[in-house]
């Protein structure tokens, strides 16, 4: 297969973009980043949150595109299995997608309640109550994982659950949500994380048209 | 492992339930329904669309618990390879993953506006203009992957995809939405299938505390 791309918008904002990129570098595949145009009206409208959006990530081999987060981590996990993006024990597979699963369709209240911005710094942010229980349940799951492998990330080494959650990490930082030590020193696993670091870095030097949106928040 | 039990709701309302019931069909294993109390309020609130729910369907082997579909499906793709949940080649698998991640995390206008109801005839339902988008987006989906596989399901034998669309089959057929030949024929086979007229007849004869929710709608 040819040199594959990765299709992302904004570093900062797009919570999706960060986790099919994480699952890439994860795989340790060769790929080139496409930006998505900012002044797109169906990118502005997934970036201000008034719709979702089917389009990023996505992962093309020529004319071959996979356009799901999930379907973009299982098919790297086929064709890099060394990477070890699932965990090698079948039961922890299927926990791990289960994981995997409820943030992928779940949690909607936490999401558009603490959108990922990892610019911002919110100390004084006020949490909409409706969120409160994903982000309750959130550090419950990281709690049950955490203890079942021993940490440092959910399964024990970095793999797809945490390139799922990563984005969750970032937002309770954003926001200032309290986390136990538990699930603070998980949390600080995923910014130690080098491909981590690197996104992040690139985020804080995004400076074009993505910035406009801000203000529209 | 023992024999496993699927933990369900509604047959009549509730989508998730049905998806997770035919993929255990699909995959031939032996196992017991368990069906959630309709009288628990957070069943109440998942079946009168109010919030999100993480707890159906869930497969059980004893104290091991799946709880999310996708995850399901994966699952019993691994214990139970000769079904052919999924695509045996490669590519035609990650399209898979891609039009089954899609319905497990979006068309939540389509989900909200027209929701599962078996029992339900509505020939002059109007639809929500932003439910038309994905009813278009749906049909594009079948098309798309039963021209590449040549039907009669979406790739080829009933797999997977088959049983995370089936729902959606039923809604345009309860709500009257027109579908052009193409897709009225896979809807016909989505309904030929033997697991999905088993599920409905049964379906038609729920009489017991879920039909009060129908009232509240």
């Amino acid at each position: 297969m040819s040199r594959p791309t990765l299709t992302i918008s904004s570093k900062n904002y797009s919570s999706w973009s960060l986790r099919g990129w994480l699952l890439a570098k994860l795989a340790g595949i060769d790929f080139d980043e496409v930006a998505v145009d900012p002044e797109d009206p169906s990118v502005r409208a997934e970036l201000l949150l008034l719709s979702p959006s089917i389009r990023v990530p996505c992962l093309r081999y020529d004319d071959f595109k996979i356009w799901d987060t999930l379907a973009i981590g299982e098919f790297l996990n086929e064709i890099a299995p060394q990477a070890g993006l699932l965990p090698s024990d079948r039961l922890a597979r299927a926990r791990c997608r289960s994981i995997c699963g409820e943030i992928h369709s779940g949690f909607t209240s936490l999401r558009s309640a603490l959108p990922m911005n990892l610019k911002g710094d919110f100390p004084k942010f006020k949490i909409w109550s409706k969120a409160l229980g994903d982000i309750a349940r959130v550090q419950e799951i990281w709690r049950e994982c955490l203890e079942t492998s021993g940490g440092p990330y959910l399964f024990g080494k970095f793999g797809m659950a945490d390139a799922m959650y990563a984005p969750v990490a970032t937002r309770f930082r954003t926001y200032h949500v309290p986390l136990d030590a538990q699930c603070e020193a998980y949390s600080e696993s995923i910014y130690a994380w080098p491909a981590m670091q690197e996104w992040i870095e690139q985020a804080l030097q995004e400076t074009e048209s993505f910035e406009e949106l801000e203000a529209e928040f």
